[in-house]
């Protein structure tokens, strides 16, 4: 068995309660026994639900039916297995997402269209739809407000801890609740088909206006953490709004009265990705980039995921080494402009490189007992213009080659 | 010390010499003791060069130098060192570049513009000049036509094995022989700025036709390889014709006269590019990859290149687990015209997936026999073009973890 994240929190945190939203986790027995490997959640009507997808050109069926419900944009279900990914199923794919579809919408009275599903666990292996649908009426009678753990948990596959994150805000002086939860033990795990996440609010938010904040905050979030720079074949992450917080309803994304749930929402997103990959596969140290002075947000954060992404960067950091020519060459094969007489490189906030070369005599003490500690910060700036990104990634050690070369045997 | 490859040849293979060209190598102890560490060649008046230098933004200062003599494209010698980049080194790169072009100029007897250099090993350290160019005169008293193992040898940084291929050709009848090395266990060896490669012939070609025809031969060769995906700041590839063959000098790249000289060329390089690969940091596998029915050979290649580069992939070989998931997602996240519903997987020359699902009951017997031996081949038919492309890697093992976790300590 792998052994749990040393990042793992002693519980998972109190999610709130949202107004509109039950929720809840079953075991189906898909895969996983003795353990709930069946996530739903029931939705009031008037619910709308935004969310971003895998641009894997792989995906998988689930991931195929999600897109077309997103594009009505209104939703009374969602349901979610663990264990099998539904993905590179042939026709038997699409059957599979009826089946669930299918269950889902008459357990809760619904259309087939407004029925989320997700899976992930292993590619290539048909789903075994049955056994979900003849849980699903017992997992929907059960549903409660509180059901957060349980529904974290039935998501999980080589996640080690489940994550949960929450946040309060308010719309015009409205009091707004934001909770939700993600599985991902890298952008891919073992065999699996990995990053999902669910979040709900009670805020009232027209949908192409939930979208846009939805789809900035995960460029900001889950987009900014990587484990192993593998893009999954089912990615999923889903925004519902039930609206019964009562806040008026804002006009447009860039609304004053928005900004504390533009933050709020980013708030939650970042603290579930950071948590992604602090159960990174064989993660032993958890890394922050903070790419500074490049050309723009989107330059920096191409050249912060290729430091992130970087094999010999991350094995560097496990062996607690402040080697700084493999950030330099990672900064050098990203492809945005940079100039190498006028980067900057700082470990643990040490300046150990400028100007085109090392640092002479930087004191090495400080950053030596920066790399023996858990948490690793690496501050790069490129000095060429006001982008800036910050990006999390955890190291690569024998604990990721255990898991994946060893994964069957 | 690491152990050495199991792909290494019993012995370095007899290369023929070629007229114009004489080369070796010496101990000048710039890092590395008792072994040589730099390797120089003199070539006859008369000769034209042409190369392929990394792209990488933060390269080298002796990559900025033969740049620059790339342009006018002779030379009369290179000179090149191990154990130090010259990489990274602020305003003292372009310093330790003259040292080493000011002494091999005055050995040789030509001019700084007719010197290229090369320098591969830890980043950020400054060059030891002075060593270098102590050693040089007598270097160079001492070089011969069949000096190729000691060159071989004097460029070596982690690599386990010296690295030679030759082959011989005709251009409109006349006999033309062409032979060279490389070094590199990884696009990027640990702190070590890898990959340089220098080939030799005595056929007779413009500049601007060698460059074409180098350009098109590394495309299919040394930018078909990869072993950890990391871009060297100082990948260097230079092809030296001296001309001394006397054949008729052809008109253009496409001359008829060329098919032999570049098909020779291509088998040269793509012998020296697969050995790297077989070097690879902690290789337990070597892996060939064919893509085929892809948008182009462009497409090809980069899907090629995406499934060598996934870690999900790299561990999977290493644990013989013939996991064609993997393949599948590493294929819809190159990025490429790709569909889910018509690509075909094959490990071993046994279909295992197809028509987007896997192939029920496959026989596993022979897959497993197959992933079991050190060749691994994988096919994979894209199914909606007629572009194709070969790639070669290595598996991601416990050994490049130690290779590079434990690099300082």
């Amino acid at each position: 068995m792998t052994a749990v994240s040393p990042f793992a929190p002693k519980r998972f945190p109190t999610l709130p309660p949202i107004d509109g939203v039950r929720l809840g986790g079953a075991s189906a027995g898909v895969k996983y026994q003795g353990r709930p490997d069946l996530f739903m959640a029931e939705l009031d009507p008037g619910t709308v639900v935004a969310g971003a997808l895998t641009r894997s050109l792989t995906r998988s069926a689930p991931v195929d039916w999600c897109a077309q419900v997103l594009k009505k944009g209104t939703a009374r279900a969602i349901l979610v297995n663990a264990g099998n990914a539904n993905a590179f199923t042939g026709k038997a794919g699409m059957e599979g997402v009826r089946v669930m579809v299918d269950a889902a919408a008459e357990a809760v009275g619904c259309t087939r269209k407004e029925v989320l599903v997700a899976s992930t666990g292993v590619i290539g292996v048909k789903l075994p739809g049955d056994r979900i649908s003849k849980a699903v009426p017992k997992l929907r009678a059960g549903l409660t407000s509180d059901g957060w753990p349980q529904a974290a948990r039935a998501i999980m596959t080589t996640d080690t801890f489940p994550k949960g994150a929450s946040a309060t805000c308010a719309i015009g002086g409205v009091p707004v609740t934001i909770a939700g939860f993600a599985k991902g033990s890298g952008m891919i795990a073992p065999d699996m088909a990995t990053m999902l996440s669910f979040v709900f609010t009670d805020a009232s938010i027209p949908k192409d206006i939930l979208q846009k904040i939805t789809r900035k905050a995960v460029d900001r979030s889950f987009n900014c953490m990587t484990v192993d720079g593998d893009t999954s074949t089912s990615d999923t992450l889903l925004v519902a709004a039930t609206g019964k917080a009562g806040n008026k309803l804002p006009k447009k994304a860039s609304d004053k009265a928005l900004k504390g749930f533009r933050e709020a929402l980013q708030q939650v997103m970042t603290d579930l990705a950071i948590q992604v990959a602090k159960d990174g596969e064989g993660a032993s140290k958890f890394i922050t980039i903070d790419v500074t002075g490049a050309a723009s947000e989107k330059a920096a954060r191409r050249i912060g995921l290729c430091i992130a992404n970087s094999p010999l960067v991350k094995t560097a950091i496990a062996g607690e080494d402040a080697n700084w020519g493999r950030i330099v060459m990672a900064v050098g094969k990203a492809g945005e402009r940079a100039d190498r007489d006028r980067l900057t490189v700082a470990v643990g906030g040490t300046v150990i490189a400028e100007k085109g070369e090392g640092v002479p005599d930087y004191d090495e003490a400080p950053v030596a007992a920066h790399l023996k500690g858990r948490d690793i910060q690496i501050d790069v700036d490129i000095g060429i213009g006001r982008g800036k990104a910050r990006v999390w990634t955890c190291d690569l050690t024998h604990g990721y080659i255990d898991i994946n070369a060893d994964y069957r045997t």
